[in-house]
């Protein structure tokens, strides 16, 4: 989906090919002497998906490198890194599992659907370990900053922005401003890391590093506010995943705080009721029908709308980022990859 | 208890003086601006124990420097990797009260039995995040491997012990072999990875460091034996925290398989019955009552001695490799270490 059509056909080819290099890395770095081990990993290889983290990395460097280096100037440290994102990425989504006691995810059971929490929570530290024990084996080079200690800095972060969420569950009074946040830390923290890190690896000057940085975390936000209407209002055939979990959990999206903010007294309360009604775990048929009585109410204002135009205007932002950089197919990429963000559907 | 009465007292107080400021150390790293965070990780702080880690590797540090050095040798780098190496172990703490469904750790409540399950999962990986993030601001020195890759590949075996110990859930035919096994990966290889830095910091040769390593390893080893004994034949009081948690969760441990190994068909079948009768979260009285016959059964033979023996050879083997250091109350030190890890009670 993000390596959309649009896309140089030359580019695409070497980001498939370069993607394929990571899912090598990824499973080298992780096969144990444990056939224990190695199962849950085959395992975790199913949730794979867009790989928008790593197509980060790989787009950035390409578009910061110094023209006519060799394989468009990526190193084999921006293919550690892009691995060593991916990592990450999986591990937050085992542990999300746990978070949301989620029971589909891309179309697969969850592993602590089939194995328990317990083995959920460790098979995620396993990830995030071996995620730094790669990325412990970049070495350091003069003016840029130990890619070790920057990634570590963003999930920090992102811990951060997870627990800032679970500090907000049942939260109805949640104001845009801890919504954007929560999101900008749990989120577009690792994507404007994945750019900064790829530019200062391609030897990106602090301005390039900067607006890279700018153009990753305003994707990350506008990725989320998309995964959070998709959420709302998504096919789960589709997303792959269950829906309305955020409402089961407590969770208030953009959408939500819109609608609280613009709506009257009565409409407000009416929200309240339906809210409050919902229980985790209850049945599927009561809920679904509490689900659509929610996404009646949203789309009959202008809640879903507004949020889709926040999320346009970020898109938007990101791409004036790439401003400074001349004209390029990866340049060119990273557009792509911007505007592909609202148009996804999974 | 660690710090017996027979150190020195010189090296007490500078140990002392040294484990403050490890404290010290710990909160700087895990301050964050969201009030939300701080209120959790000054929970996590109550959980904060005997500090064998730090202690592992302040107490190598010393053991293994140049005479004469300041401060008895120990640098900035060793005050970091004892921070670092207590904050992996409080995340494993952390997580492991998710696995174990916990409900009292160092006499407070658990933080997922106080917040839920996802706020434990997410505080766990911003304590493993930071300890990252602090690891990797020790600079890389010539001759001396990456600390960061260091104590990445000892957390990607203490995952991997979790793992397989997971997988020999309820497995009443575990061997000797494999509990060795679970115990030196989750346990033993932390302990030998702090005395190994440790040593290698001080400017120790490869065979120090090899010899520190296996004295870090063993002691490790013998600790987990006791802690396992503790969990079956200790007080709660003392302790601090829930016993007999292994049995309800199906973790065999050494004098379970001791006991298979050597008895009678009728006797072994007794046994099964009663591991068989036990139920996670069943009433209190009942699991105490199946407790109590377990323990009868185990101490009339020989399985309680025969792991306390087996500790002890570990504890003996632990010291052996000291020989080669220079006599010093820090290598003193390490001894009482070892010697302290069977006389314990909590």
């Amino acid at each position: 989906m993000l390596l959309a059509t649009h896309a140089d056909e030359a580019i695409r080819e070497l980001i498939v090919d370069e993607l394929r290099e990571v899912e090598c890395r990824f499973a080298a770095e992780l096969a144990s002497d444990l056939n224990c081990v190695n199962q849950l990993v085959t395992h975790v290889e199913r949730y794979r998906g867009k790989m928008l983290r790593p197509m980060l990395v790989l787009a950035t460097g390409l578009a910061t490198s110094k023209p006519g280096a060799a394989a468009g100037g990526l190193t084999d440290d921006h293919r550690t890194v892009a691995t060593v994102v991916e990592m990450v990425h999986m591990a937050t989504l085992v542990h999300d599992d746990i978070l949301d006691e989620a029971d589909i995810r891309r179309r697969g059971h969850t592993v602590n659907r089939l194995n328990g929490n317990e083995t959920a929570v460790m098979l995620g530290d396993y990830l995030i370990s071996h995620s730094y024990h790669l990325c412990s084996s970049i070495l350091s080079r003069p003016g840029v900053p130990l890619v070790s200690r920057t990634i570590a800095d963003a999930t920090n972060t992102v811990c951060e922005g997870e627990l800032l969420q679970l500090a907000n569950r049942n939260n109805w009074l949640l104001d845009a401003g801890t919504y954007f946040e929560i999101i900008r830390r749990k989120t577009a923290s690792l994507c404007g890391t994945c750019c900064r890190v790829a530019a200062q690896l391609s030897g990106g000057d602090e301005q390039v590093v900067a607006h890279l940085y700018d153009y990753g975390e305003n994707l990350g936000i506008a990725f989320q506010i998309v995964d959070d209407l998709l959420d709302l209002l998504g096919d789960q055939e589709t997303v792959g995943k269950t829906l309305g979990r955020d409402l089961q959990k407590g969770k208030l999206t953009l959408p939500m705080i819109r609608f609280f903010e613009s709506a009257d007294d009565a409409t407000r309360n009416a929200m309240l009721s339906l809210l409050e009604s919902i229980e985790i775990d209850q049945d599927d048929e009561i809920f679904d029908n509490i689900g659509r009585k929610i996404c009646e109410m949203l789309t009959a204002g202008d809640a879903i709308e507004y949020s889709r135009r926040a999320a346009e205007g970020l898109v938007a932002s990101a791409k004036t980022k790439l401003n400074d950089l001349s004209p390029s197919p990866s340049v060119q990429l990273l557009n792509t990859m911007a505007d592909a963000v609202l148009t996804r559907n999974s």
